[in-house]
C-alpha cells in the first residue's frame, strides 16, 4: 500500500490577525521554525512520500500563496475548493483523488497549520497508522495527549486495546466528544481515558471512501458528477459543509486510535508560540522576516512579529504580543490574544475591509 | 518701537524617536492640537506681527522642512545656520538681522517645540515685556512658575519687583540657576522663589547686541564678516556653541523676568504628551495623521502616535506608549518614555542610519 500525504490547507481565521489576513490565513505565516507553516508541514515528512503523492486541499484564491509556498508540488495535486466547505467534501475529493490513481493507496491527513516535534516519531506514527488501516481497513485517527483541560478541541475517549503497530498500542474509539465546558475537561483530562482528536487521520483511500458511501453519499455523488465532466464551481458550494470528525468518524464502526507521543500544538492564537518556539537571550519570542528587526531593551517574554524592513522597538514592557504586519499593527498582553477577534469585529463592522 | 518673532527652530533630539528622525526633529511633527508645533508656534501669533517680520532660524538641513510648514514665511527670513552652534549665535545673527532692517525693532525669542494656552495669555505677556523692554532696555526673560521639581529646566530666582506692565509685575533677576539637582529643586518649587527659564525672551534688539558685544564680541564679529561678503558656512562652524541663557544672561546686568501665568511645556518626551492634550473617549491621547488609525478594546491612557495609512490596533492594555512611523514602531510604558535614548543608542552602536 503506497501512502498519500494530503494536507488541508484550506483554512482560514483572525487569530492571528494582522499577520494573518482574508487573503493570507495562518498556514501561510512563517512562525514555524521561522519558516512559513505549510512549508514546514512538508518539510516534516521531507523524503517520506515523493511529491507526486502530495496532495493540498486549498482554497481556490489561495493557489497562488501554495504554489509559491510548495513549487515542487505538482499542478494536478493542488485541489482548490471554490468554497469553504468545512474539512469532509474535503477529504472526500482528495481520496476520490487519490483512489482514481491508486484503489489500493493509503493517506495520512494533517493541517497546514500545527507545530510537530520531533519529526521522526511523527513519522513513525503515521507509519504504524498506516500499517493499522492497511491490515484491519479501520479509519485511524491520532489521538494527543492532553496537557490541560481546553474546551477548544474535541475529545476521544480511548477504548479497548485491540492491538499495537511498531510498539504503539492501537485502540478502539468509544466514543467522540465535542468541545467540552472547563469542568467537563477537567474530568477528561483526569481521567487518563481522553485524548484530544487533533485532526490528524490515516486510512486506505477505498476505505473513508466506503465511510462515505454510507454515512455523505451526496458529497461522493457530487465528485462522481464533477469528474464525468461536471462544474466543480457550481457543485461544490452545493455539498454540504461538514467536519469530517463529526459526518464520519463519529458514525463508522471501523474507528480506532493511536495515541502519540509527539509534541503537538495547533498554534491557536499569538500565546501559542512561546510554546512552539525558543526565546532568545532577553527572552522574548521573536518571528522576523523580510528585514524585520527587534531592538528591546529591558523588555522580556514579548512575542513579537515583524514582517518587511524596519525596526520594532520595545522599552520596559513584559509579555506582550506586539505584531506589525503590512498596513496594521497590534499590541496586546500574551493573555488577552484571543481578543484579537474584537478588532477584527471592530473593522468588520467599520467595514475597513483594507485592513482584514 | 516695532516688534519681530523670532522663532528658534534648530533643535534636533532623539526623545520623540522614533517620530523624530535626525532629518525630522520633534517641531515638526502633528503633536500640537493636531498640528505641528512649529505652524502652532506661528498660529499662536496669528495676526499678531506680520510674516515680513517673523524669522525662523533652523538648521540648514531643515529648510524645506520650514518651507513647507510655513510657506507664508518670506525667504529672507529663514536664517538656516550652516551648523548646530547652540542659541546664543542663533539669537545674535537674528538680532543683527533684525537690527538692519530696523535699529530700533523689538523682539521676542520662542522655542518652535512649545505648548503654550491660552494664545491670549502668552501674547499680553510678550507685549507686557516688549514695553519694559522699550522702556527700559531691559533683556526680559519670561519665567514659569514651576509646577514640580523639575530637574530638566534652568531656574530663575527673581528679585525685587521693580514695576509693572499691563498688570504682570517686573522684576530684577536675582539669579540664574543651572538644571538642579532633585533636593534643590524640591527646595527651590518650595520657597516660592524661582522660575522655570523656558526659553522666552523679549528685548530691544541693540540691547541685546549690545550685551553679545560685552560678553560674546566673537559672534559679533563672525556675523560682521558674514554679512561683509564673508563666506557663513566657513564663518558660523568656527563661533563658540553656547546657550544664550549662560553665555548672555547670566553675565547682562540688565536681566528682568515677568512671571507668565499661561499654561507652559516643552513637552520633554512621549509621557509629556497628556498634559497637553485632550483624551479620547477611551481615554486614550492619540496623534494620527496621513490616515492612521486607532482602534483600541479595553485599552486605555495610552498615547498613541501613528503616521500614514494604518490601523493601531490595542487590546487591552494600560498606559504604554505605541508609535508607528515611517520604517519603525515603539512600545513602551508611559513612565520609561525617557529609556527611548536606549533605543537610539542601540541603533547607533549598530550603525543602524536608517532608523535614526
Amino acid at each position: 500500500m503506497q501512502p498519500y500525504v494530503v494536507v488541508m490547507a484550506g483554512g482560514s481565521g483572525t487569530r492571528f490577525w494582522p499577520a494573518s489576513r482574508r487573503a493570507r490565513p495562518k498556514q501561510y505565516l512563517p512562525i514555524a521554525r521561522g519558516k512559513v507553516m505549510l512549508r514546514e508541514t512538508l518539510d516534516r515528512l521531507a523524503g517520506w512520500v515523493p511529491w507526486e503523492r502530495v496532495l493540498v486541499v486549498s482554497a481556490h484564491s489561495q493557489r497562488e500563496l501554495v504554489r509559491a509556498c510548495l513549487p515542487e508540488l505538482p499542478e494536478a495535486n493542488l485541489l482548490a475548493e471554490p468554497a469553504a466547505r468545512n474539512t469532509a467534501p474535503a477529504v472526500a475529493w482528495a481520496a476520490f483523488e487519490i483512489a482514481r490513481r491508486d484503489p489500493s493507496a493509503g493517506m495520512v491527513v494533517l493541517a497546514a497549520d500545527h507545530v510537530i516535534e520531533p519529526a521522526a516519531s511523527f513519522r513513525r506514527s503515521l507509519e504504524a497508522g498506516l500499517a493499522e488501516a492497511d491490515a484491519s481497513g479501520a479509519l485511524i485517527t491520532f489521538g494527543i495527549r492532553p496537557t490541560h483541560a481546553a474546551t477548544g478541541y474535541g475529545y476521544i475517549e480511548v477504548g479497548a486495546r485491540v492491538g499495537e503497530r511498531d510498539a504503539i498500542a492501537v485502540h478502539a474509539v468509544a466514543r467522540f466528544v465535542e468541545k467540552p465546558e472547563r469542568a467537563r475537561a477537567e474530568e477528561f483530562v483526569a481521567s487518563g481515558r481522553f485524548l484530544w482528536n487533533a485532526g490528524i487521520f490515516a486510512w486506505r483511500a477505498d476505505a473513508i471512501l466506503a465511510a462515505f458511501r454510507a454515512h455523505l453519499p451526496q458529497v461522493l455523488a457530487g465528485l462522481e458528477r464533477a469528474y464525468s465532466g461536471g462544474a466543480l464551481a457550481e457543485i461544490w458550494p452545493a455539498l454540504p459543509s461538514l467536519p469530517v470528525d463529526t459526518a464520519i468518524l463519529e458514525r463508522a464502526n471501523n474507528v480506532r486510535t493511536l495515541p502519540i507521543d509527539y509534541r503537538w500544538s495547533d498554534v491557536g492564537s499569538w500565546s501559542a508560540l512561546p510554546e512552539v518556539s525558543a526565546p532568545d537571550a532577553q527572552g522574548n519570542f521573536a518571528f522576523l522576516s523580510g528585514g524585520a528587526r527587534l531592538v528591546a531593551h529591558d523588555a522580556t517574554g514579548c512575542v513579537v512579529y515583524g514582517e518587511g524592513e524596519g525596526v520594532l522597538a520595545l522599552v520596559g514592557v513584559k509579555d506582550l504580543v506586539v505584531v506589525r504586519a503590512g498596513n496594521a499593527l497590534l499590541v496586546c498582553p500574551r493573555e488577552r490574544a484571543q481578543d484579537v477577534k474584537k478588532i477584527v469585529e471592530a473593522l468588520e463592522r467599520d467595514g475597513a475591509r483594507e485592513f482584514l
